[in-house]
């Protein structure tokens, strides 16, 4: 069952803007309506406040959706809400991309707080 | 023939604002000019409103095109104007790209309401 | 001899915007310099006004430089200023890229209009 | 030990702006936690103020880094103020990109100054 | 030893707008620091003022270079200089990429004038 | 319906040995099991031996297995029969390489006759 | 837990030779020794006996693997015992592809009976 | 018109066994039937005899084949019968390689003499 | 200082032939000659008899390399003799392949025993 | 000029059977019949006997080449002859991969000595 308290945070080393992108290829939870396993690869991407998520605790929170029957929209949107509210980061965004179902691949994007002037490019 | 019925909608898990996009690389149509079958891949991307498109009436409803002679251009603002009555998201954009006719391959895309600012990366 | 009156159009299928792109990786002509042919992709963007091209009009265009002698330059220029004429798109983009010659590849775009908001992306 | 005193500069050539950008793609350093040794790739950009930074002594700070116990983090924004600090950039931007650990990539970016317009593209 | 005499011009064919773009897979030059042969990969981009540079004696131009000893920044500066003032383009890019050395591989980017809005995308 | 009148065929234009290979990437049929459509792509190569097939005449009958409820094994099977019964090939192979069903994607080899000396490489 | 009475398999519809191959790049199982999960992709390629496969029971198969702690050896070793003893193919080739673990990736390969001649290319 | 004294030749300049391998990426000719341009890759693969064929004349001779109306079948065993009387290789191989029509490319293998033992690898 | 007591075993899973391939592409040792770091990629392949090598201990086995001064082919060599000597395989196989140096990158293969017959392929 | 005297040698490491490849991307030397440079890729494979060619040594004999005028095919079985002459080894493979000239982009291959069995795979 998805766990927000697996999750351990660090102070940011750093006052100046930095941006942190993790990128987990090997994410696997459950379709709610059919009982198979969804594969996807989840990026989340943010500008750190006060502080930065800590690498092993959040591969085993995302390891803690691994039997949830759960939708991709609705996995998208946790992940962004349960590290926003843990880390209060100045910009946040998650990336879920699933491998296809009936031949159609996904991607969700979520975002909260706005994309820092030098990600963009 | 393509029949809008067969699309479902579930309501959107979130309020804060999200994007989501489903690439259907298994889409045929037939050439209304020559008979013969086309090929191509469809993105769909959208920014919800109050619901979301579900995934496997999505499929049915590409499939319906399957048998339907129809042009690379209504295909696509077809899709577009499909989605966009049933779903009314905020952003909608609709891409097919086709397999080459004669040398020359095609992408079309055709878009309702404007870019998301944090789409545009 | 490149002939423009090769081109058919058929009536845009949407007044809403929409933007169509054909890429022809099957583009000869000669270099008038050399006699030797040259190779290239030409790639047409548009926003239609009233009309568009028709698929196979334009490739019996784009053939009718096959035995041409003419500069890259003035390939590209003559397809944009022939298009933007006979089809009066509210955008119109033409892109020529060439095999290399002597170690260098090149490539030419020519641009009639505005680009669109969301093709920007 | 990282040790700044490796790096040496020379004057830029030009006083017209011009941008740079090294890729160290043999990064390695050592993560403090569990002792293993961090592969990465190290990308510096920048627009030179009066002086440029040489690459031979470049490589030699990175190696610098070979032996020490320092978090991604760390690394980045001691690379982006060590050289902030001495070659007093008018943009600078450093990118690690580093191999996956328990299943997550990671990239981190630091950056000091505004990013050039014609950077931008 | 690199000489600008060497470059050639024709009048551009036409008065709108359009960018040129050459690359030169295909630069060699030697380093004066260690007298070992460098390697790169050369792309010009400008929009023509009244001129276009030919395509042959932009090659000549660039052997030129080939046995003079002389470092990336130069090189690119030098380019762009050369072109800038015998051809007066509106803008003009000039991009080095080159070959690693000790592990680290570089690319210079110089600019005269300001990019084209088209060009951005 | 899968029709091999659909075939024609044309005197082989040498006695010397040579192989031919036709690969369609636009080939569909219809799972009989679940109704739904299947997307692949066919390789037919061959080494003649009086006769070749004639390259429209094997897209038209690629294209009667359109709305065929056949399983992927049969395809393979019945496509190297077919074309083994009518051609008389010296040597003739098959290959299906199907999309992904469930998370799980198939290739399906059928062969008639040796494999030539020169195509083993 | 792993079933093997979950495979399920229908008659060969040839008696021609021919070989077939499903790729599932949604594997996952657990470590025994850690606990934490592995990903990975099975390639399973046979010439059939009197029997094939069916794919969907294949599907579920390998989903009985899901939380099951099994080293990489034994997970390829045991599918290709089940299958063997299953369906008595004339070959059979089971080929494991995991995700990296602490740097490093690896392919687990086992065989029983010959590779067939024509499969060997 | 296809011209084989178009073709020049000079001495090997080895008596020890070599293999030399020509590309040319830009081949063309007409399908005889529809009166369309074709595109193609060539590949000239061969041990030398007594001589070699001299690299300019080969370009020289492929475009000769420019406006010949030719099927791929013939292209490749006239290009095969061509080289091996003038040039009587030990061994000698042509291969085309020709983009889509309707759907379906194609390549033609043609061979002359027996592969090389060190060539099979 | 590469230590082949870190190296541990298990009792193969199987009497069934198969073979393991283990890639790291994390290794670094230093130049005996320059003192420079070197990098390169690690594939150990084999058919194990009685044991098998453990993932764990062969990462800290690769790791005691680092700060080792030792050539290329030395490294080679001596993994080979490591493991064949611990392990007692049927067949060994190692590869390193090292990232550039001067702009020269090398492979260096060093096998123990006849390869399997079905690794052929 | 092409200087074999560059070339400096070592003890091979080891009694037992390895192979060696160096891949250099970086060489040049210039077309006799036109003056143009031409740009190649280097890969010299050898089994050695006594000794192994030192990597850097082997770069100045390849730089040695920079202003000689000399065809691909001279090249190709120069340095063969050279390495063969000098190194003595069990099997050496030179092969030369040219950049385009006039569309055609060639690659030599010249060989001294059996392959060995393992590299075959």
């Amino acid at each position: 069952m998805p766990d927000v308290k697996l999750l351990e945070f660090f102070p940011s080393p750093s006052q100046q803007p930095f941006v942190i992108e993790h990128v987990n290829e090997e994410f696997t939870s459950v379709c709610p309506k059919t009982g198979h396993p969804d594969f996807g690869t989840i990026t989340v991407r943010f500008q750190p406040g006060a502080t930065c998520v800590e690498l092993k605790s959040l591969k085993l929170y995302f390891q803690s959706f691994r039997n949830e029957g759960i939708f991709y929209e609705a996995v998208t949107n946790r992940i962004r809400d349960d590290l926003a509210a843990a880390m209060k980061p100045i910009w946040l965004q998650v990336i879920t991309d699933w491998k296809g179902r009936g031949g159609i691949r996904s991607r969700i994007t979520a975002t909260s707080g706005d994309v820092p002037a030098d990600w963009r490019r």
